[in-house]
C-alpha cells in the first residue's frame, strides 16, 4: 500500500507524459499541430544541412529528426524544446570522426549512430546519479567563447561547398590552407548558385522581417517564424532550377540519390577497437549538447511560468539519444532556433514534438526523391547563414570590461578552439576558469582592522580614521579559508607580528566572511597558534559562524587555542585592550 | 645613480648572504661549527641509505650533499634548513627512473642527475616567476596522505635488503608480490643482521631519550640530538663486525668498492629521449620537494621571530638541485629531521650548512674506503626506522572526525599512492581536493530571510520566528557567486517564484556574504532579472559589497535591473512592505 502511494510520483516524475498527457485537450491539440506543421518545413532544409556539416549523408539528418523527437516528448519536461541534429554538435561529432581514420561510408555512418548511443548512455547515467551539475563546470565565458569559435570554424568549413571544390580540416589553419589549395579548381556555376542562396538567406533575416512588420502588419513573432522557414523556399528553388538546367551535368554537387523510406531498427555495428576512442568526445558532446538544451529550456518555460527538472532533462536527452542511435541517426539534443519557432508557433505540449516527428517521417518517405538535384551549396548556405548568427565577439569585449579573468577564459577558449580544435579549446577554457577561480581564492582580500572612534563597527586601518592598539592586532579575512589559502594567511599572519616587534601580546583574527574552514586550514590554525605561542603571543578568533563554529568543535583547536573565541569584533576589542593597558 | 640605489636591494634579496654575511661574528661561527660536525655525523649514513633507496650507488648519497648546501648557503632565507637527499624525494626519484628501462648504473645515475637538473631549472624558473603559490594546490591532506603512505611504500620496499633477496616493484602489490616470490631466498645472517641493526635503532628512538633525560639529567633537545645521530654508531659497528667476521663470504650484501674523491663537475650526458619520460615526474618532484622545504623553514623560522621568503626559497631550492646535478649528485630538498638537529644544536646562520658541506667532502675522500664493509641490510634498516616515523595513520581519524570531503581527499591519496604510485596518487589527491572545494561552493547555503520582530535583523525563517510578506521574498545566498553556482542560483529562485504562485511581486537578494560576482553569474543575475520581467515580478539586491558594486557598475546590469539596490535589508523590507501594502 505504502509502496503504490510512493511509486506513483516516482513514475510521473520518469515520465512526464503522464502529467500533461492525461489533461489532454482539443485546444492543446490545435496549438500543437500548428506548430508541428511549422516545425517540419523548418526541420527538413535543417537536418539535411547538419548531417551534411557531421560529414553524414544527408538522410541521416531526417533519421536524427524523428525518434529522438518521440523519445523527447515521452521523457522530457520542457513543454516546448524541440530536439534534433544542431550546428556545433554536428561540428563535434564530426571532428571526432575524422581521427578514426574510417574508410567506407557505412563504417562512418555506424561511427556516428555508437557516438550518439555513447553519449545517450552518459546522459542516462548522469541522470540517474544527479550528476547534471558536471555541466557546471562550463563557465558562461567558456560557453560563448566555444559556441563563437565554434559558429566561425563552421561557416569556414562550408566555404568549400559554396566554392565547388575539395577541401578538409578540422581547425582553422587547417581548413584555410587546404581551401587555398583549391582555389584553381573553384566551379564559378557553383559559386553563383551559392552565393545568390546566400544573399537570400540574409535578406530573409535582414530585411524581410522588417518588410512584413511594417507592410503587412504582422507581428514581430508571426514575422520571425516566416523568416524561419525561409530556407525551405531556398531548398525548392535551387531543386527545380538544378533540375531544369540539369546542373550536376555541369559539375554542380547535389545531393543525389538518398534511399526512400526509413532505415531498420538495430544496434549500430562498429570495430569495438574504435570505441575507446570515441570515450572522451562523447563525453565532451555530453556536456555540451545538455547545457545547449537546458539553457534553452529554460529560458522558454520561465516565460510561461513554467519550470523544467535539469536532472530528468538529462534522462531525456539520453533517450533522445538512444532512440537516435537504434534508428540510423546521429547525436542530437534540443536546439535554440526550432525550439523558439515551435514556442512562437503556440506549441502547448511535448506532443508537438511527436507530431513533427510524424512530419518527418512522411518526408523521409515521400519527398526523398525529389532530394537528388538539390545543390549542396544550398544546403552548406543554410548552415553558414545559421551559423554567423551564432558568432558573437562582443562577448570579448563585455568580459574585458567586466573582469580580466573572464575575458582571459572567453579569450582561451576562443583562441584554442579556433587553432587547435573543439576539444581542447573547451578543455583549455574550462581549466582556466577553475585556475583562475582557485586563484582568486587563494590571495583573499585581508584587511587590518581598528575601532570606528564611538561606535561598535570596525574597518580597514587604510582606509578609515580608526582606534588600534599596539598590543593587538586584528585581521578581518573576507574569503573562507581553505587549502588554497591555508599557507597564505600563515605566511601573512607571521609577516604582520615580524613588523609588531615586542609589544604585540594579541592577534585576533575576525572571521565574519569565512564561510568555510577545512582541515588545511583548521592545521594551519593550529600551527600559527602554536608559532605565536612560542614568541608569547596569543591568537583569538571572534564573529566565527555558527556552522563553522560547530566543525570547530570536532577539532582540538578551541582546546589549544591560546587566546579566546570572541563572539563580536566588540567584545574582543574592549576586552583585551583592557587587559594590555596597565 | 638611482639605478644603484634600486640595485642594491634586489641584489640583497637575490643573495641573502650579502645580509647575514656583512654581520658575522665570531659567536655565530661558534654555534655553525658545533651543528656542522653534528650534522655532518647525522648525514653520512643517511645520505648512503637515500641513494640506495633512490636505486643509486651510496657515493651519489654523499655528492648531493655537498655542492647543493653551499648552493642553499648562498641563496637560502632559511637560517637553519638542512638540504640534501630526502627519503620522499628519493622515492619518487627511483619510481621515475623505473619507468625508463635504462641498463647501465653510469645511465641510471645520468639520469637521476638530469631529473635533479630538470627540478632545478623548474623551480629557478618557478622563483623568477612567483609561482610558488602552486604548491597551495596540495591540500594538509594530500600532503599527509601522501607522506603515510609513501612512508609504508618505502619501508616496504626496504625488506628485501633486511630480508637479503632480490624483490622489485613501485606500488604495494608489486613489492609484496615480489617479497613473495623471493622468500625461498632468504639470507638468516643478514637477516638476523638487519633485525638486530632494527632493534637498536627502535630502541634509540624510544628508550635512550627516557634514558638519557631521566639517568643523566640531558635536556630534550640534547637527548634528541644524540638519538638522530645514533645510526653513525650502527654503522660503525656493522661496518666491523662485517670486517672481522668476512661476512660477504656468508653472502651477505655489502656497499662494496666505492670510488674515492669527488667526481669531475659537468653536466650529465643523457639520450634526448628519455627527457620527455622525465617532465612529469619532475614537475611533481619539484612542488612535494618545494612544499616539504618549505614547512620545514617555516616552522623553524617562526621559532626564532625570523622569516623566509617563499618565491626566494624556491631559487635557493633550485640552485641546490643545479649544483646537486652538475656535480654527481641526485634530487635534493630541505629534509625535516636534519634541519631541527641543525637548529637544536645551535647553528645561527647558512654557514653552518657550508661548513656541513666540508665535513661531507672530507668524508667522501677519507672514509669511503672504510664503507667497503658496510652491510646494505644497515641502510635500510636506518631508511625503515626514519621512515615509519612518517607514517601516521590518525590523519585518516582526524579528517573523518572533522569533515568527509577532508576525509575522501586523505582516502583516496593513500589508497592510490599504494595501489598506483606516487604519481597517481598525489594527482587524484589534488584533483579530488580541487573537486570537493568546487562542489562545495556550487552548492552554497540558501536561506530565505525574513524581519525578527522589533529588530532590523533578518534571520533564516526555517529557524526563526520572522515577519515575512506574501508579496515579498528575501533570499541570502552564503558564497560568492560564480560560474559553477551561477546555473543553480537560477534554478533556486524560479522555484521559488513558481511556489509563490500569483501574489509574489518583489524577489530581493541579500548579498552580504558575496565576496566576488563574475560574469557567469553577472550574465546569470540578468536572465534572471529578464525572466522575472516576464512574470510581472521586480529583482532587487541589497547588501552589495563596495569592490562587488564596483564590478556592477561597469556592466549593465544596475540599468536593466527592474528593481533597486538597497544599501541593507531592513531599507529594502521597509519600502517593499510599504508599496505593496494598499
Amino acid at each position: 500500500m505504502m509502496k503504490t502511494l510512493l511509486a506513483k510520483p516516482q513514475w510521473q516524475r520518469l515520465f512526464p507524459i503522464l502529467n500533461w498527457g492525461a489533461a489532454y485537450n482539443r485546444q492543446d491539440l490545435g496549438g500543437d499541430v500548428t506548430a508541428a506543421v511549422i516545425v517540419t518545413i523548418m526541420l527538413i532544409p535543417q537536418s539535411l544541412a547538419y548531417a551534411l556539416l557531421a560529414g553524414l549523408p544527408a538522410e541521416v539528418g531526417l533519421y536524427a529528426s524523428i525518434l529522438p523527437l518521440v523519445a523527447y516528448a515521452i521523457f522530457g519536461t520542457s513543454r516546448v524544446l524541440a530536439v534534433g541534429p544542431v550546428a556545433v554538435v554536428s561540428l563535434m561529432s564530426a571532428s571526432a570522426l575524422a581521427k578514426l581514420g574510417l574508410e567506407t561510408v557505412s563504417d562512418y555512418v555506424a561511427a556516428s549512430s555508437v557516438l550518439a548511443l555513447m553519449s545517450g548512455i552518459l546522459l542516462v547515467a548522469m541522470g540517474a546519479l544527479k550528476l547534471g551539475v558536471i555541466a557546471n563546470l562550463l563557465s558562461h565565458p567558456v560557453i560563448a567563447g566555444f559556441i563563437t569559435a565554434s559558429g566561425v570554424l563552421i561557416a569556414v568549413s562550408q566555404a568549400k561547398h559554396i566554392l565547388g571544390i575539395k577541401a578538409s580540416g578540422h581547425t582553422l589553419i587547417e581548413i584555410l590552407g587546404s581551401l587555398g589549395q583549391g582555389m584553381g579548381q573553384v566551379n564559378l556555376i557553383t559559386l553563383l548558385l551559392g552565393l545568390a542562396v546566400l544573399a537570400f538567406l540574409f535578406w530573409l533575416r535582414r530585411g524581410l522581417s522588417d518588410l512584413l512588420q511594417t507592410k503587412l502588419n504582422m507581428s514581430k513573432q508571426m514575422a520571425g517564424t516566416l523568416v524561419r522557414i525561409g530556407p525551405v523556399f531556398a531548398v525548392i528553388g535551387t531543386i527545380a532550377l538544378s533540375w531544369a538546367a540539369d546542373l550536376p551535368s555541369f559539375g554542380v554537387s547535389v545531393v543525389g540519390r538518398v534511399p526512400t523510406g526509413l532505415p531498420p531498427l538495430g544496434l549500430p555495428q562498429l570495430n569495438s577497437s574504435f570505441l575507446t576512442a570515441l570515450i572522451g568526445p562523447a563525453v565532451l558532446i555530453t556536456i555540451i549538447g545538455y547545457v545547449e538544451s537546458v539553457s534553452v529550456a529554460q529560458t522558454l518555460a520561465a516565460k510561461r511560468r513554467q519550470k523544467i527538472d535539469p536532472n530528468q532533462e538529462l534522462t531525456a536527452l539520453g533517450a533522445a539519444n538512444i532512440a537516435s542511435a537504434l534508428s540510423g541517426g546521429y547525436a542530437v539534443t534540443g536546439g535554440f532556433a526550432r525550439s523558439v519557432v515551435n514556442f512562437d508557433a503556440g506549441a502547448r505540449t511535448p506532443a508537438a514534438g511527436a507530431l513533427t516527428a510524424i512530419g518527418l517521417t512522411f518526408a523521409a518517405i515521400y519527398l526523398t526523391p525529389y532530394l537528388y538535384f538539390l545543390p549542396t551549396a544550398t544546403l552548406a548556405a543554410t548552415i553558414i547563414v545559421a551559423v554567423l548568427s551564432l558568432v558573437d565577439l562582443s562577448i570579448l569585449k563585455t568580459a574585458w570590461a567586466y573582469s580580466r579573468a573572464d575575458f582571459a577564459a572567453v579569450f582561451i577558449t576562443v583562441v584554442l578552439t579556433l587553432l587547435l580544435g573543439v576539444e581542447i579549446g573547451v578543455g583549455a577554457g574550462v581549466a582556466t576558469s577553475i585556475a583562475l577561480f582557485l586563484w582568486k581564492t587563494s590571495r583573499p582580500h585581508v584587511a587590518e582592522v581598528g575601532q570606528v572612534p564611538g561606535s561598535e563597527h570596525f574597518r580597514n586601518i587604510d582606509r578609515h580614521q580608526v582606534l588600534t592598539n599596539p598590543a593587538l592586532v586584528t585581521l578581518r579575512i573576507d574569503e573562507s579559508l581553505y587549502f588554497a589559502n591555508a599557507r597564505r594567511m600563515e605566511e601573512l599572519i607571521l609577516e604582520r607580528v615580524h613588523q609588531g616587534k615586542g609589544e604585540l601580546r594579541h592577534v585576533v583574527l575576525m572571521c565574519s566572511a569565512v564561510n568555510e574552514i577545512d582541515l588545511s586550514a583548521l592545521e594551519s590554525l593550529e600551527a600559527i597558534n602554536h608559532q605565536l605561542s612560542d614568541l608569547g603571543i596569543r591568537l583569538h578568533l571572534s564573529e566565527v559562524k555558527g556552522p563553522v563554529m560547530d566543525r570547530l568543535k570536532r577539532s582540538h583547536l578551541l582546546q589549544d587555542l591560546t587566546g579566546e573565541v570572541f563572539l563580536s569584533q566588540n567584545c574582543a576589542f574592549q576586552k583585551l585592550t583592557s587587559l594590555s593597558d596597565p
